[in-house]
């Protein structure tokens, strides 16, 4: 049984953006420059974006953290992330979520500017995604699909299994297995029989938000799992989607919680900066 | 057996696009228009567009054809499409596909105004349609959702099977089952073993473009099947992807070929077309 860790992989992103982050620094004479929005005191939201940040600053790039309080208005938000999108020295935006309930997230996912936007959640650059031409991947799927190169586990002709359906995650989760010519079983809340479908996955991804819900049962021997979810436990012990220990009795690969996929993400979102810099000086 | 018949669908819905129309035209003193351009001289594509039109001239619609020759310059084919979008008076427009071989489709993609593009080809609207708020469905998976809500055949719960994955009907077919709340399984030509997930599907969606090549080993007992496919055999009959009398002893309901899907594309253009005009009065 392989572990699948996330950080070799993260690193080896890492070291290309940080080339990638240096060449553009020397040719432009300014760094890549990510801003990230928070609005209100969500303590997770607060300790992701200072990871985000520290990251960015270790990369050389510039960093920009935009702390609104949780009374600010949608229309005062906006018009900030308006400013950063007309802001000729800004690469890359980001909302960090959750964000307080008098934000409409269908109208939010329109304010950040495409070429701008790291996290890919645009509907433009959804559907190129979806359509199979993207420019920006979200960070974690594309965390997945990474990882899995990294490790040699080729999607190409396999039948892979997805469970949840988010937007962030299950959805363009789908998406990149389909166009990497694997066959996806893609499971919800409301399938019958999951364990009859799971079991036929050679890779399965379980992105439900559901603590340590996946047992051996749903697992075909030999597979490869990744576990997209993050829970504390009773104890207070990080854990996933997946019983860890059990299912490693039977996967040829699985991914940890903590330092499978999460680690992943990060890298992800600073190679999605690089690239958002890069291709706004080609326009 | 059920037969599922596309026209009394069509019929149910081009009565309310009727209805839509004549109150549209009453309220703004002009009908809602469609303009239809085509380039070169494709057969087919000459019978689809008037096929179109013959049918928003019975709705009452405006339709315009403008035609171009097939040495016409993806330039000037763009300037056409320009003038379309800023044309007040036309509400829908689309490109008669296929185009000749120097467009480039992953540009054409984009010329059409987001809220004229009633064939849903834009990535706006693919992305609208990926995160769950579409505007305008893509006329044939639109369509097979609507037969099946006709014919009472609930996706809830149920596991879909959809063979093929083109941007026009593959891909955002699947979009439409998950947000229906169907288990879907995703198949493309590299899948292994086709017919042993096939068999487990409750709603058979055949969009392969493989003449009669689903036969009804590849089909549960009960299952309803759906036929995309369009094709000429070699008597000059048209036929489906899926062997009729075949699969018919075994499926609880099937669409035929010709006269179940097809029928459906038309209707759902117009109700597009009817929607885009309503649509853009009210912004």
């Amino acid at each position: 049984m392989i572990k699948l860790l996330g950080k070799p992989v993260a690193d080896s992103i890492l070291a290309k953006v940080l080339k990638r982050t240096q060449n553009f620094t020397q040719k432009w004479n300014r760094p890549p420059q990510l801003a990230v929005v928070i609005v209100g005191e969500d303590p997770a939201s607060i300790l992701y974006t200072r990871k985000k940040e520290q990251k960015a600053k270790e990369l050389g790039m510039d960093h920009r953290t935009i702390a609104l309080p949780a009374t600010a208005s949608p229309a005062f938000v906006y018009s900030v992330i308006q400013e950063l999108n007309q802001d000729r020295d800004v690469d890359g935006i980001l909302i960090q979520r959750p964000l307080p309930r008098s934000f409409f997230e269908g109208e939010v996912l329109f304010w950040i500017s495409p070429e701008k936007d790291v996290d890919a959640f645009h509907p433009l650059n959804a559907g190129k995604l979806f359509l199979g031409f993207p420019i920006f991947l979200p960070c974690t799927p594309s965390g997945v699909m990474t990882l899995l190169e990294y490790y040699q586990i080729s999607p190409r002709g396999k039948i892979a299994c997805v469970i949840g359906r988010s937007s962030i995650v299950g959805k363009p989760m789908v998406a990149l297995l389909t166009q990497a010519d694997a066959t996806v079983i893609h499971c919800n809340s409301k399938t019958p029989q999951l364990s009859k479908l799971t079991q036929q996955a050679d890779i399965l991804i379980v992105a439900a938000g559901k603590m340590e819900f996946i047992n051996k049962d749903y697992v075909q021997k030999g597979a490869t799992v990744i576990d997209v979810g993050i829970h504390r436990d009773s104890k207070g012990k990080i854990v996933g989607d997946v019983l860890f220990e059990d299912v490693a009795t039977k996967a040829s690969a699985i991914t940890p919680v903590p330092g499978g996929i999460g680690v992943m993400t990060i890298a992800l979102l600073m190679q999605n900066t690089i690239t958002a810099a890069e291709l706004r000086k080609k326009i």
